[in-house]
């Protein structure tokens, strides 16, 4: 949710970002069949069609049905394409969604057809109080997350077949990873948050004080060949790594390697939208839980940056070599991860929850995850800032998370 | 299997066979889309799309490749489709059938085509041995008891979905139910088993003696009406009626109606393939579980028949009735059950399975399963016998399975 | 339950057969302390102080307090030690007997102690009916076979403990195993079943007969060095021998030789009642699953016998050699197993459980477990006969199980 | 672990305070029997023999055997009774420690003094470095943590059995609780965490600067009565109050009100250490999962201080009111409970676990885990300090635990 002081751009430039965002989305969806949006892998992944139909669905309940007088759709998809929001009423069974054939995915093109139709319609006739365009500009932003988790999902999805199909050709080879060097930070009392004039979600703000000690930042995330000398070293086999947790995941899930790591004869091969191929040692290291995260750090003599740490030295360090924090969205993922921190997502200081049902967007969750800063190469260009905070279950492995090392100066 | 006494029918009579059994099998899936066909809702069904390859692929594993020097349609399919053969090598796991969305719904249905093109093509060019024609005969039985799984397991699909969807116009109105009579027996030594000429399982054979006790049998299964009488008499509240493992599932599944019953403001409403309808209390309840056939009985002050029971009284009474075993398929099943039996699934004595992969057809499921006889509205015409022998774990409730009450005499 | 035709001893025989009976449970339990007979160590085992407590339970629920107006010792036991019976009102859970460290072993000692005085008045006061008779001679045959859980349930508790403790001193070493020679039946009408005069249980009966065909079987039970051929020559990897049930236990839990063995650098280890020991091949191969035991019978080309079957021709042989059916108590269990038959736990023809609570003794349990026969050196002298009926669940492996082979003529 | 400037207290004082611990875990266990100290009734619990052993091993393992040339009193014992350290070698399971009914108590407390006269010997006879009387000073802070432990989880088990026993008389009523006031702190620069010089475990560590908000806390910690309120008012029915895993908790586990509480007839009831007693409108609410302390504070229009907000102003106020921060032990736990805080258990800046095994005391369970403050009825006298940080999983409710509201000022 915006801040209280955020303005919203005029609802002409953001019918402009309506359009965009909107056909964006039918963008990824293009090169999938109907099947292969239909399905869901895992309880924690929702599939594509359903994406495509929440992201409607949101506009609709929030915008067209309080603030346009609009009717329905369908009366029924209230029930099946709410997420979580309790306010909105009893929803369809989160791990039941890749049950439903039906709606088709015709009548869910359809739907978000007629919902941007009357979405049009609204926003060019009557003029709209500032919090409902905040309301609009929200949903482009969720739309956009959902953007990311349709990619991360369908990964998941596709990864589970034997024929390890591919969604996109591969990106083009990137260059070797530049040099480690580490960038210093004196400590002291820092400021971080959101604090305007754009967009930011309620849980990037209130801007408040902490206070830091000396410590000292990578300048760039560990690479997957960084990453495989602790596969290599035994780093999966030795306890004294890892939290007791991520212990106990790695004997009861089996894990050897990052999710989408595989060995066959000494050679590693790694699962990507482009199907299977060999594991690029340059490329950030990714689909890393928030305990292997952990583990690497110790077993590198480190430990991970706290989000104000990130915040105060690493989201500048990005803008200052050129890298926005969103680069383009690229298949394969071969660059760009989200960096787990040392922080489990609480809130801030005088943190308040948007009133009304999405005040249920952020706030709630906050409990048993960690944060992620940056933004990934799945991550929409513009979508995310110096103080956006992604959060997932230390668990959680079918995000493109990876890490930047940090250590006490 | 067939007995090794049946001579199969000569190649033209199944070329022709095989041709109605694969096109009906098409048509059973006309209805439906591809999103239909790829999704599956439960670890014991699996997709429409699924049973179309697996039903190609048996007769391309144990004919087209052994028997016609055929080279496999694509390599992979060998581990995608194949259910349980051991012999026949590794294979996708059956919870994991609805992660297929690749090989996509028309990938499924060229493979479906380019088989039967070469299945025709074998079949007209050369002289096939007797015990090839008989794989090809259990081949087109096979083909027919997916045909039942399709329904049944689509059924379990869109009962899952909110929208209550139909797959089939509903059957016109049945009439009253006859009055229920009973048939005795006087016991003694029976036959029971298949013993030619026609086809059959393996596990219908041999045939062999049994001692009967002198017991009666109904005229007709038990409609959904009279056990309605069970239900609002508190027959899932009450121990007494039940086998323990059987009150064990009434309350860990908090059952208290059959699979598909619900109950509404007084009004009972049944989902059918027709989509959610009133009960019709003359059709034969269904969807009933052996524990609640069992604890239906018991509370009748009655039992359930056992399989021998059923052959000798049954199994002729069907034919005086001039019903058939094989009631034409209807989409909302208003006709026709699987009568659960009192019997275990079991050898019978001398029982030997096939050489070979197709060894494991039947045999090695003769443990925790009770038999089923009869036939139901979606079994295709012809395809079930008197000797008939259908299994299913006690617990299982989304076969066409009701029960037919037995006394002693 | 005893047979209608049945008479049950004079009062004054079981008064004495009561004294014993209960003596030799108390003498079981001797060389255990307090916390041995408090801790449960699986859902399936109940403590060995509750096997005090609810056998004492038993006579004072079906007989002192019906029958002989007492005042229940406690009113809180007919909660705690009501095993499974539904008419005899709400009870505690079956995984949570272990938590009952209160009432402490001195009560439930004093319990049996208070419970036996009142029996002995009772008995000796007043002339009882035959049918409270029965129950009293019930209540000792369900005391026995308590006596047998005892140490089975006992078994299971210490081989979890790594100390690997003693009950008992190892029995004496035994002779060779005979060779094995095999028993031809020529099939025919045979009876099976109980008749009286003298006690057995409502699921023996009635007698009945069954059509037999041809047939052998082996003069002993299987060994454990045969069983260990079939261990070594790759048993448990080969899924060909295995039921599919079986094959996914096998999976499921790892299972690689009957439970309680062991291999260490090519030894085989034995865990008993006298601590952990060398395999000793001559004696009967236990503690096996049906699953197990069916393996190993196909794996050797045979199969086991149905109930029918073993009462026809093993039940005589055990007579023939002098041997009774009931080996005595031997901790270590070095001779005598329950042979697991091919037959399901099923009602025998006209069988009708006992009135009243009792009636749940047999009747309710006769779904998903399969026979045994015979009787182990678990089983008190006098306990077992040719016609008994002995059920687990064919994942079993916690009682003291092997088997007999079987081939068709 | 003390902090590296901490000096330990010379060994004839910690002699004198080793015959003291030790001592008074023995008077805890005194009341119990046999077997109410063999038996674990969850996972989460230990059996109190298990807790009379452990403690012992702590001192035999880094004590005796590195540093006093001492033997094991039992090999076997080095594996039954570690509890997690990885680095001492492999370890009996935690869910499976209640089926040790071996070694028997009486050979535990045989354990316990013969560690307990080697300890004595090897105090007395030779001068110890520093950091071996740290090791000291840290088993006996760890074995005051057992003792904790010993009373909440005798509760738990205790209050599984239907007979409701009591461990100890109920202690005598308290009066009336005061009235709740604020205490406002204005914000700023604040030092938090242990600086010496008396003993602190590692995670207190190192001191540290955080900058605060202003906010206000209140005077004492939420009455039952004021609980009660919540759970009157529907609290556990409305999702709103909840955070998402708490809401998920609530439905799954069933909860209507905190663990040990149960309504009958309008009236209610709680089970104590004391039995089953009313609850005590002014005894502060406890047995609270963070989810219900979050919750109940949502809905008091308040939050959960953090724990730098607590040590800034709720430590001081203990002692304020003349309150140390360890009320005696009362075996019903009357008063004083242990606070949840907003914290997640996350290092403090420049926290070094210690070196070797003991390394493994605190470090590697900051993951997944909320930070609780102050003290309980059940703490040991003089355990706890206002830097102290106890910490359990969000749904943990058998601990002492209640909380303290704050708000924002």
């Amino acid at each position: 949710m915006p801040d209280a002081v955020h303005v919203p751009p005029p609802a002409a430039a953001l019918l402009d970002r309506f359009e965009r965002v909107r056909a964006r989305t039918l963008a990824l969806a293009e090169p999938l069949s109907a099947e292969d949006m239909a399905v869901q892998s895992m309880p924690d992944a929702s599939p594509v069609k359903w994406h495509l139909a929440h992201t409607t669905w949101f506009f609709e309940t929030f915008l067209l049905l309080p603030h346009a007088g609009a009717a329905p759709v369908d009366p029924a998809y209230g029930y099946l394409f709410n997420s979580y929001y309790e306010a909105a009423g009893p929803r369809h069974a989160r791990p039941k969604r890749g049950l439903l054939t039906r709606p088709s995915l015709a009548d869910v093109l359809d739907y978000r057809s007629r919902v941007d139709g009357a979405m049009r319609r609204w926003l060019a006739g009557t003029q709209q109080a500032p919090e409902v365009l905040a309301l609009l500009e929200l949903g482009l932003n969720h739309e956009e997350q959902h953007q990311e988790l349709i990619l991360t999902d369908l990964k998941h999805l596709l990864s589970e077949n034997p024929l390890k199909p591919a969604y996109a050709a591969p990106a083009a080879a990137e260059g070797k990873a530049p040099a480690l060097s580490w960038h210093p930070h004196p400590g002291g009392l820092a400021e971080i948050g959101h604090a305007g004039p754009g967009f930011a979600f309620d849980n990037e703000g209130p801007r408040h004080r902490v206070w830091l000690e000396p410590f000292e930042l990578a300048s760039r995330p560990v690479t997957a060949g960084e990453y495989l000398e602790f596969v290599l070293d035994g780093g999966y086999r030795d306890p004294r790594h890892w939290l007791s947790d991520g212990w106990a995941a790695v004997q009861a899930q089996g894990w050897a390697a990052p999710a989408y790591w595989r060995e066959e004869g000494g050679r590693w091969l790694v699962f990507t939208l482009s199907g299977e191929r060999p594991l690029a040692p340059d490329a950030p290291a990714c689909h890393l839980s928030h305990y292997e995260a952990d583990a690497y750090a110790r077993w590198a003599g480190c430990r991970l940056p706290t989000e104000a740490e990130w915040e105060t030295v690493a989201a500048p360090l990005w803008r200052q070599v050129g890298q926005a924090l969103h680069p383009p969205p690229a298949a394969g993922f071969p660059a760009g991860v989200w960096e787990w921190t040392a922080s489990a997502y609480l809130p801030y200081p005088r943190f308040r929850p948007a009133e009304g049902a999405v005040g249920e967007y952020n706030g709630k969750f906050m409990s048993g995850q960690m944060v992620l800063r940056g933004a990934s190469c799945a991550t929409p260009a513009g979508h995310s800032r110096p103080t956006y905070r992604n959060f997932f279950p230390p668990g959680a492995r079918w995000q493109v998370s990876g890490l930047r090392l940090a250590r006490d100066a």
